[in-house]
């Protein structure tokens, strides 16, 4: 592989960067409720304006993190609309029950009544990634402390009692490790402890052995597949929940595992990233015959009965291309440059909207546009900004180390 | 249209639900536990033992109406199957939670046990329309009183106290009204009153009547359009939860509405069953490229956010061949009949599977297999069954009526 092309990639992903930020900064922002529009139509038309709290707390967490690590982005416009998103969050988010309990809601109206609340921790995970990464930019310690208190919270809730998130115990319902929570919440350990010294990160050490022991209890069948779903015990489950595959979180569980691996030197670990959650959901989860990531697989080959089990959807992409990049800043091996490349060409032929900018988010199987819209219930500013800027950094340090023209600086 | 015509359909018909009938007692029935495997693959091996309890509910009373009105369905065994699946359903459907309220199961396991319980009605819908058919065939007056106490509490919690579904109440949660739950429950009125006697009718009427009304409100924008979601109220809701068209519920209702006007004689809701509910929703409904009935849309043409909305599904397909052959019948307005001809070349020649017998369920836009089971946590022995009997039944009334041979008598 060239410099030029690694130049190229570069370009094309900056472009690509500058363009998305356009598009939510021009489109999203309730100037008048403050917080975010994330319903956003193909040219940015609004067509709902309720507001999920996952994509709130992305999108603050995207703004805060391009502002801080990004001189083209430290801007008083992108810092305005992170505040503006942090106060609405932080003033309806917190949802109390008729017994005192609170939840973070999944689901607010335009003016931040709440209209649903989840049983899961995902809505207070993005609401703790929002609120640490806006105190870094503002230095509020009462919001950093917020955040360390809601975070503390959900470890009990995963790791001694979920009875507080309201899901009642069923007889039948055998305990279930998803692959998500450990993924999530080892995101939230690398967010709280990143940059703070060796204290914090020693605070949240156990936390963060504890979600990469978990996650690679998904590795099974002699380390041949990462199932999505296993037992409380590590073992695999009956049925499609048991044989569920999910390539793109596979991939995103690698580049986490490989943060944290470089974080604390475990090359062990970096090896098993690179050929259990990477490279083998990679193969396994690469449509042959059209391209492009799979969404769903059953591990026998069975159907999923998603019924988007076959479409491509942009996130898994994202992931595939900070996966494979990353993979290849730490170890220089040649076929993980190849990868990227496979999965670099097929999305950018097929994802970004060269007419109104941005992403689209749904494809078919066989790549044709099937949902339209830029932003939705479960799209917003977040898997493809996150990328872009992953992308672009490591770039930035493989051109540079290889001694060639670091571009206009890194970042 | 030719009687030749309408005796080929009858044909294919009846042919193809002898082909449903088999492949459902050959491969679903759980012989250890009782109950009915509904994960059943292409070629009927079951690919997850659960069992959810809504296809439970509607595989007993399939079987209990085909043994009661078909005479070559009037077999030993599948009143056996009927029985048991019956029993596993009042062993097991019902859980109490801890403060003494019952719901019934949305999903158990294959030997009975809870694991998912939903906030919503349609578990017990379910359960009752199981019990009241299987106490017609038995006799069993007990079973037939738990179907009418169940419905009781059913509408307890739609017309006066929703609280015992569990869902607590949310200042964004406008309360709505979504059309499936007035549909569902005037299928039931209709179930507990059939052929009852005046008494039993009277017994109903106004829940009936309310059924009706309430539907008639998702007729929106000047009867040009009938929208899933309205507000209590009756008037249209914001975002897209407003702006949700589901053809195939529309047109499910539209025959659930022409059975209720041909029992009270109300012609007029007749006409506006056929204009509103079956002709309008079959046109803006129908794929003019591809052909076949998109599963949902947004009256204003907007994208619809599920992503399975322009997939072709097996369930809109028996309603519409319903809707239009019933319509036909009690019309006889050819345009009604060529709209049938016109959904039964698109059904016939996609969704029947040659090689394994059953239906495909889940079309991309273009008409392919997508997942190639034939039952799943959502598709069991229902809709294709139903619409085939329903079909068999009123094209022996035509061909009676047209004084053409009746073929081999009407059940």
């Amino acid at each position: 592989m060239s410099v030029q092309q690694l130049e190229q990639f570069r370009e094309t992903i900056r472009n690509q960067l500058d363009r998305t930020v356009d598009f939510w900064l021009k489109y999203s922002h309730d100037t008048q409720y403050g917080g975010f529009f994330t319903c956003l139509g193909r040219d940015g038309q609004v067509y709902d304006e309720l507001k999920y709290v996952w994509l709130q707390g992305r999108q603050v967490w995207m703004y805060c993190r391009l502002y801080q690590t990004v001189p083209r982005f430290h801007r008083e416009d992108i810092l305005q609309a992170a505040k503006a998103g942090g106060a609405f969050l932080r003033k309806h988010a917190r949802v109390s029950n008729s017994s005192g309990q609170w939840k973070c809601a999944f689901c607010l109206t335009r003016d931040g009544r709440a209209v649903k609340v989840q049983r899961t921790i995902f809505s207070e995970c993005f609401y703790i990634l929002a609120l640490d990464e806006l105190s870094r930019v503002t230095g509020d310690k009462d919001m950093q402390l917020e955040a360390e208190q809601v975070m503390a919270q959900l470890v009990h809730w995963v790791q001694v009692d979920p009875s507080g998130l309201g899901r009642p115990p069923l007889p039948g319902d055998t305990p279930t490790s998803s692959m998500a929570v450990p993924m999530m919440l080892l995101c939230l350990v690398q967010q709280l402890s990143e940059a703070r010294g060796p204290q914090e990160a020693l605070k949240y050490q156990s936390v963060g052995q504890w979600c990469v022991q978990q996650i690679l209890r998904h590795v099974q069948r002699g380390g041949t597949a990462v199932l999505e779903n296993v037992s409380a015990g590590g073992q695999e489950l009956k049925g499609c929940q048991g044989r569920l595959q999910n390539p793109g979180h596979a991939l995103e569980a690698g580049w986490f595992l490989l943060q944290y691996a470089a974080q604390w030197g475990q090359q062990d670990l970096r090896d098993t990233a690179i050929t259990q959650f990477i490279k083998q959901p990679f193969h396994s989860g690469w449509d042959v015959e059209h391209g492009g990531l799979f969404s769903f697989l059953d591990v026998d080959g069975l159907c999923p009965t998603q019924l988007e089990w076959s479409m491509k959807l942009w996130w898994p992409h994202c992931e595939a291309l900070v996966a494979f990049l990353m993979a290849y800043t730490q170890t220089r091996r040649p076929e993980l440059l190849e990868s990227f490349t496979q999965v670099y060409n097929y999305t950018f032929k097929h994802f970004p909207d060269e007419q109104s900018g941005e992403w689209f988010g749904y494809l078919t199987q066989d790549g044709k546009v099937a949902l339209d819209f830029k932003g939705g219930p479960f799209k917003g500013f977040f898997h493809v900004p996150r990328c872009l800027l992953l992308c672009e950094n490591l770039l930035d340090q493989l051109l540079q180390k290889d001694g060639t023209r670091a571009g206009p600086g890194p970042v």
